[in-house]
């Protein structure tokens, strides 16, 4: 009897867990498992705007695939997945094709733009471990340059973040972290240098508390940052943005515009023909694809309705590690030959929120957290995160330990 | 009666060291000294290579003037000199001005395009600190951005160094260092990388003994450095630069150019009205200024002809700092109310042409040397002229003692 041929797409936080799940499921003769990633390593999407800031090396927030999974029992292919093909079940790669009997589609998220113009040409994006050392270069070198221009351009210090979501606030409070080390690094005093945070709804952080939406914006500003609440931006250009606020139209001067205000799942859902909103798909409950029977979808390409609040599960690692393991679960199953499967629900242990390594705010098993509490826990968050997908060894090598 | 007030304009190797030996040979009763600097830090020109290169960091390659200085004995000016009137003895600074009855110029060099189109506007000088720094940001941050372009472009890979002389040749010595740690950092094939290396001479390292010539050439190369002798820059672009070689010209796309092949005095010279050839002044045997009894030129601003071989002195800091001692002891004999003044002379140990940390090639009192000895006496070198400058506390603190 041939064996089931189950093909895991994308080695992001979805991928991982289902394939360090199914490994642990199935054994060598229950099916042939193949996990496909772009590039040879996985890292942590939740700590690049620490790369980006350029607080915290990439290498420590990479680590080799092959590190993660059971190459005995995995095997693992580095290409770049072009499309999918369901009706004939097979995947596109750049350099080769594979069959699936059973596909899992974890390819994570893409920076979404809304349509505003000039924000794909001239803004920067969180969007990956190249994008966020990208941004931290960037921003080396135009501080670099400040000093060597014979007119002076404050523009080359002025940094815009574009949106006060979880990912914008976490950023701004490392650069707020970094931006004195610039300063000294290059000899620029610290109050030439702005980080402007602009947000188009009428909070920080829509979603959270007040008291700790409060809590974050009085601590940032106190370090330095601007917010912009209630302004939109309207365009981004050469030269930095064009923000509204009241039927004003103001331009910010910045070199270094970051937007980090949206997302959307991954351009192959819509390639392949999915039924999407934003490259997303609403799985079922058992998270398998609209339509087929055979195609599991986890992380930021899946949309699910949490039934305890009726509002959509957020894009966050811990749900996708979630639905990983359901997802193996569930694929086991119908392997062998079972027909009831697994219903996903998340587990949500709370929520924390960086503002810089010294600083938080969060919700975790529905008690509020401030300061060095809720930093200290959002270590252990990040720790628990590497534990999950590679053990204490993985924790031990690169773990987050300066607690204090 | 009134003290005469001596004026130091620049603290580079000459103005430093006139500095050090008038402070030794006057009391504070003698004369006023002030030293004017426009950055609060003295730097080692002869280490910027490495600077730029990003083989040794900045902050290594500088240190404070007021810690080089007896402040007790010295006035320190932070500020950038625009002009000097001779006629009224007084210099023009950014901020002030001050009044000389005894002057010395060591306002260093500048970059001399010659006239090239484009060199000013699209291609780096290794100048000074912020110049250095802004190389290294740069070259960091084209590197970052190779692998997070859609579409890769090499040319974001290739370095262009103009100029095969002793800064040049240092220069993509320490890059050909650097390359395989760029690589590393930012994912890229180290076969992907070009350093070019443009010669409009036929030779590089004109004035040069042929065999070290060779010497070197064939170590950079086996290093992966690309050589183009005898072939000249006819323009500097946006994308690159165009050469020509036998009436052919090429375009070679590049998106870091580096003019490495000319140096002039400082534009101050010019337009304070001394008789100059590209901003040097031919001073005569005791450093005096034609036409002048009260002002001293040293270091890269001034042109003497060495009697020895009848060919000009090489604009180095060897020669800088000799004669910034016989400029110290000449504006001493003046105020004594001697009339004879002291004759430079230069004492010229040797040259050592660092090929990277690990390699070099000098002559040092007329001994060919090769490799890991000339590598050695390099760092002797450079550790002799901290020496000079700032007594065994400062090699203690910025010296190299790397030595295999």
């Amino acid at each position: 009897m041939k064996k089931p041929k189950i093909v895991v797409l994308g080695a992001g936080y979805g991928g991982i867990m289902t394939t360090v799940h199914l490994q642990k499921k199935l054994g060598t003769n229950d099916a042939e498992i193949t996990l496909v990633n772009k590039n040879d390593y996985h890292y942590e999407t939740t700590w690049l705007h620490e790369v980006s800031a350029g607080t915290l090396h990439h290498d420590r927030s990479r680590f080799p695939v092959k590190s993660l999974i059971n190459t005995g029992k995995v095997n693992f292919v580095k290409d770049t997945v072009m499309d999918i093909n369901t009706a004939e079940k097979r995947v596109i790669l750049e350099n080769s094709e594979l069959e699936y009997d059973y596909l899992v589609v974890g390819l994570g998220y893409e920076s979404e733009t809304f349509g505003i113009k000039g924000l794909k040409e001239y803004a920067f994006s969180i969007a990956n471990i190249n994008a966020a050392r990208q941004i931290r270069e960037h921003i080396d070198y135009v501080f670099a340059t400040y000093n060597n221009e014979p007119v002076k351009r404050d523009e080359l210090l002025t940094i815009v973040v574009g949106g006060a979501g979880f990912t914008g606030i976490e950023f701004v409070g490392e650069l707020a972290n970094r931006v004195p080390q610039l300063c000294k690094e290059f000899d620029i005093p610290r109050e030439k240098v702005r980080i402007i945070c602009v947000e188009a709804a009428p909070t920080a952080l829509p979603g959270f508390d007040p008291e700790l939406v409060e809590y974050a914006v009085t601590q940032l500003e106190r370090k330095g940052v601007e917010f912009k609440i209630g302004t939109a931006i309207k365009e981004c250009t050469e030269e930095g943005i064009l923000v509204e606020k009241d039927d004003q139209v103001e331009e910010i001067k910045s070199a270094t515009v970051v937007w980090a205000a949206g997302v959307r799942g991954s351009h192959i859902i819509e390639k392949a023909g999915f039924e999407n909103n934003r490259c997303r798909v609403k799985v079922s409950n058992s998270l398998l694809a609209p339509g087929h029977e055979d195609v599991f979808i986890v992380g930021d390409c899946s949309f699910m309705i949490n039934p305890e609040n009726d509002r959509p599960y957020p894009p966050t690692a811990q749900v996708a590690m979630q639905q990983g393991e359901t997802c193996a679960e569930n694929i086991a199953r119908l392997i062998r030959g079972e027909k009831e499967l697994k219903e996903f629900k998340a587990d949500l242990k709370g929520t924390v929120c960086s503002l810089g390594h010294d600083d938080a705010i969060g919700v975790v098993y529905g008690r509020k957290l401030f300061g060095s509490s809720a930093s200290f826990m959002k270590k252990v968050v990040d720790n628990r995160s590497l534990f999950l997908q590679g053990g204490a060894g993985l924790v031990l090598k690169k773990g987050k330990f300066n607690f204090f």
